[in-house]
């Protein structure tokens, strides 16, 4: 289940049917990943009009791309029970299978997150010894980015299981900032030992004493994600996800704020003037570079894609995934995860998935 | 303890040795407060010749004043329980017993926040009925402020526990916001009745059925607390304080982005032009703007200021005070607990403290 082709090209499988957008913003992406990365190939699924009508535009990427053709497709709305019914010959779950089946060495969607999710638990399944998956992306901070996970896999989760996740995370990390000892920390409410909920405390306890891929930098709170400390921020999907829906949040009031302030003739005369600046700071700002939800722990790479990502965005979470398979994510989670267990009793083996 | 003087005003105690600054900020904040409320007083604790000292600048801020003086503080750093033991004859505990003592309204603080909610549940004690207090604060909004708790008092809680504090918030948001029927929303993560932790989806349950000062809006997510398309959130002490912090935290990375990209020549001409927008936008940025959390669910009223809060961030914190003594807060969270409570089954009444 490599991924790589005989030429040496690692191998990405598209969905180019989910999300808001389709071909028109999916395509296009892949143009500019493959700009960034020509030792890329993709396996695009979906119907093949759409595909190359888009195509068409880029003779380069159409000599990059195996078109598979699909007439169904997951709608966004559909729950996951039914979508998984109804999600055979889907260019979702053959993306999926096509990892699986080691044609390709990650897969990219942009389509419904709860319907990805238990699919990619069927078709991959949990890696060895994992309790439980989680969803993992890159957040942006003062000193540097960091990865947090999980944005909402899971609810409330149990210590071992977050000492779980800090492995996962910190692999990640060591692939994607290629730093050797990824600093982790966990998400709670206040730096002392003594506080927050026991589940938090608990996992404090066991990364404190365990020997893992990262190193354990205590306990982090929310205003400590952008600060960008710590490599990780591990949290329960609960309080995870919370963080980052927040973050949205804050950021769209900061740009209605924006647009509502700098709406004067002598605004705009001086935010031409201060044109490079206001860019540069609207760049900065873009949740677009930030795209791709990672399922972590799982026995093949999965990136969900934001549903209304354009092309910009999409190409982020394409670039997500190139990064996590050129560097063996997976390998070496199995590695570092069974070194973990072998330290400690309290990895429950009949609690793995 | 309406707190109410014969002349009819509202009194305020303050606590003038808490936070980073004490008296240099703290009075100034007085001073703008009284001018905005001429109908405001305040008692005044803390060392006599600090006080005095600022007050010299400000005749009629002076006659306003009671000063109580004080030789002892607690520290910014001491633990709740040592501060606890050392607290008799503190400005902290002082302005306390003096709401309890019907000579003022409200008190407020910018000290250490573990003694102050421990010295306040000794000295005012619980609410009957009530289970756990909480802190709330204003949260900004697109479309209106909403009033957001719990932000850390608790870690995790019951569902009860969780309906309590939607009622606490809701006649918060009446005193607040001048409205009837305020929107409540519970904070979770994901907006179907199935989704999110068992306590979040059973306190959702108990809403939909029961009649409370408000009107139930269902389930929100992070990313609507910026919205402000309910008046209130409800969330857990854990995720509330994790959602509090994390919009502190993308407030500071945006301001540093902005200081970052605004440093040219070019940029700081084009800032002059657009000087009135620039001004704003920070001013609708500005944290101190939302000082003040609301300690809610004891018998009298207690704002925690930011410790590092200058006078501006000061005296919203002493307006918010303000607003909830002249509104009778806290008679209308007793009738309205009561009449929740005689309702439902599940108010135990064991449990109130």
């Amino acid at each position: 289940m490599s991924g790589i082709l005989p030429e040496g090209k690692i191998v990405i499988a598209i969905d180019a049917m989910g999300g808001d957008h389709g071909p028109p913003e999916i395509i296009p992406a892949l143009s500019s990943v493959l700009a960034q990365r020509p030792d890329v190939a993709f396996r695009v699924f979906g119907h093949k009009d759409l595909i190359a009508q888009q195509l068409s535009k880029d003779p380069a990427l159409a000599r990059a791309v195996t078109i598979i053709h699909t007439e169904k497709t997951i709608g966004s709305e559909d729950k996951p029970s039914e979508a998984l019914r109804a999600s055979k010959g889907t260019s979702m779950r053959m993306a999926l299978e096509s990892v699986k089946e080691g044609e390709a060495s990650a897969a990219v969607s942009a389509g419904n997150t709860g319907a990805l999710m238990a699919l990619a638990r069927i078709v991959y399944k949990t890696l060895p010894g994992i309790h439980r998956p989680a969803i993992a992306s890159v957040m942006p901070g003062i000193k540097e980015e960091s990865i947090m996970l999980d944005l909402g896999a899971n609810v409330l989760v149990d210590a071992e299981t977050l000492v779980q996740f800090a492995v996962l995370g910190a692999v990640f990390a060591k692939k994607q900032k290629k730093i050797d000892k990824p600093r982790v920390g966990l998400l709670n409410i206040g730096s002392e030992d003594i506080k927050g909920p026991e589940h938090i405390r608990a996992a404090g306890e066991i990364l404190k004493r365990i020997e893992f891929p990262g190193t354990y930098h205590g306990f982090v709170e929310g205003d400590d994600i952008m600060k960008g400390e710590v490599d990780v921020i591990v949290a329960d999907g609960y309080a995870g996800n919370i963080a980052l829906k927040t973050a949205e949040g804050v950021g769209k009031l900061v740009k209605h704020y924006f647009t509502q302030s700098f709406n004067s003739p002598l605004a705009k005369l001086g935010g031409l003037i201060a044109y490079g600046s206001l860019r540069k700071f609207k760049h900065q700002m873009d949740p677009r570079l930030y795209n791709g939800g990672v399922f972590l722990g799982l026995n093949g790479l999965c990136i969900k894609s934001h549903g209304g990502a354009d092309s910009l965005a999409f190409s982020q979470a394409v670039m997500l995934a190139v990064r996590l398979a050129r560097h063996g994510y997976i390998q070496q989670v199995i590695e570092d995860i069974n070194h973990v267990a072998g330290q400690e009793t309290f990895l429950n083996p009949q609690a793995a998935g």
